[in-house]
């Protein structure tokens, strides 16, 4: 294993102290408990929207905290769920007396300890209530989860709820329109080659020198089929179908496309792959109204592709549209 | 090799047209000659801004096509130089009428080309002037290039130049500003695994289980040496003695730092690197003014990193925070 990284007890520490100097108007960092939270002052009266899971997935979720997305992320180690005390020493810092919004991925630990931690707050008189997201089309149980697992779609659900939190939606709206969000996304993915988790140190899985793994889960999960390596053209068709068809998008519909890079795939093979899916939603007739490509819901080094798709509508394009200014996402009116 | 490819004559089209699809509102592919211009009507007395290079190192240069950086962009194939035919289609396609600066990074072929089609421009009375960006402090002649190559400084040329342009400076003037940033900044970088360019099939280089490359160049040039992997600290604090050594940096001064990925570097460790680069620099009592993390100037899936550093002042800082709008870089004022 070689990785830019000192000592695999600290890497999640350093990334997210190095995030914290990079952005230093944008995210502060608390080491302990480990939490990353807006650097300007809380805003009172705002819903504070509030994310995490197992770290590994960056800029996921750290680099999503700023105006117009989340107020705090908790980043558990890498691949592991981070732990209630965490979650409730971010949701007190980021409080700002109208509750608290957790966005949730749908893995059996995730789910366990936000749970925890909703009735940790419940008990010291703060609200907080749960957007669960599982969009992943793949697989219906899996390794670590009940139901589909939490992918991609969360950056959606990340940026609608958060919008409408910065717009000053009250909690109960906060939750529905991130419902919504979630509601209306799928994904899938694909790895060409495995992640390596640091403290383990050598591959999560075996993949062969022509195979591919279709269905890949974001740490590395099984998917639906390992199969031989064809050509980008063949992939994104297995995805966009997948997806699409999950979510029986029709003629004339719009969506927000995300063509997501798995950590460790180049910029030239992920606008590739996305020509591919611009085509093959102009072939059903559905309209991409706005489009992200780039490493953002990741595996650590692990390399391939996934695709999520968001039906929307003018109400949540004008929620996408807000003025943002995160680490990962930035931009004005 | 897998990659997410269709056929290896056309992964350039191909991403090109991606990247274009991606973003209707801010750029405009065009196949034949090849080049992406800006989607939006060319503004009369603006100073055309034109760069290019091989592909490969996305999002250089196509990226950064867009308002307040570059008018049009020339890929070449995957790490070769495009030809003169593309650079003055290019220019006929964004002259406003007041002149084609180009950002050239120090490579053979690159400076050729350029200076070729710097002369059939003029001999259609086009004025064309050329920034040379020679920023690679880790070695003074190399396999492609006489003097230093250039490298991730080619960012902050082009950034700053073009916001230049953008504000409506004149040929002379946002050649000084481009030569300028070219002069205040430094870059070296390092490998710890090779690219694979598609052509080929098979890495460019070979590095053991624990080598890593110091110095290495954008294509897999040589660099300074290969030593085995110690620590990040290790490494950055190599790379970044380096560069702020030759810049000359001292007490009190500022800086804009890149910590930019080599293409299939995951932002956990770019991150994670950046935590030295802004330790080492404060260590040296120099303030990073702003700040950029991520896979910026790339060589295709080559893990590793590299540190730039440009030396401001307050008039290059104005110009680095004017308003941008391109598929890699987009802020509001």
């Amino acid at each position: 294993m070689k990785k830019l990284i000192d000592r695999v007890e600290t890497v999640v520490d350093d990334a997210c102290e190095g995030m914290a100097l990079a952005h230093p108007h944008v995210v502060r960092f608390n080491r302990e408990p480990r939490y990353l939270v807006r650097a300007a002052q809380v805003r009172p009266g705002k819903v504070a929207l509030i994310s995490g899971g197992g770290a590994g997935h960056e800029p996921l979720h750290g680099g999503f905290v700023g105006v117009g997305m989340l107020d705090a992320a908790c980043p558990g180690e890498v691949f592991a769920s981070p732990v209630p005390d965490q979650m409730e020493a971010a949701a007190q810092a980021a409080d700002g007396g109208a509750g608290v919004a957790f966005v949730v991925k749908n893995y059996t630990g995730d789910v366990m300890n936000f749970d925890l931690a909703s009735e940790l707050l419940g008990a010291s008189g703060v609200a907080a209530k749960t957007v669960l997201v599982a969009d992943d089309v793949a697989v219906k149980d899996s390794a670590y989860t009940i139901g589909r697992r939490g992918v991609g779609a969360t950056l959606f659900v990340e940026r609608l709820a958060g919008a409408a939190a910065e717009r000053g939606a009250n909690l109960d709206e906060v939750v529905r329109i991130g419902e919504a969000a979630a509601a209306a996304s799928r994904s899938m993915g694909m790895a060409l080659t495995s992640c390596t988790v640091p403290a383990k140190g050598s591959p999560t899985f075996a993949l062969g020198p022509d195979e591919i793994e279709i269905g890949i889960g974001i740490h590395g999960e099984a998917g639906r089929e390992r199969r031989a390596m064809t050509s980008a053209d063949d992939v994104l068709e297995t995805l966009v179908s997948a997806v699409a068809d999950d979510l029986a998008l029709v003629r004339g519909e719009r969506v927000i496309a995300l063509t997501n890079g798995m950590g460790g795939t180049p910029l030239i093979e992920l606008y590739l792959a996305h020509r591919h899916v611009a085509r093959l939603l102009t072939d059903r007739g559905v309209t991409i109204a706005r489009t992200l490509v780039g490493n953002y819901v990741t595996s650590l080094d692990m390399t391939g592709c996934s695709v999520s798709l968001m039906r929307v509508d003018d109400a949540m394009l004008a929620l996408w549209d807000e003025p943002i200014e995160t680490p990962a996402l930035r931009w004005g009116r």
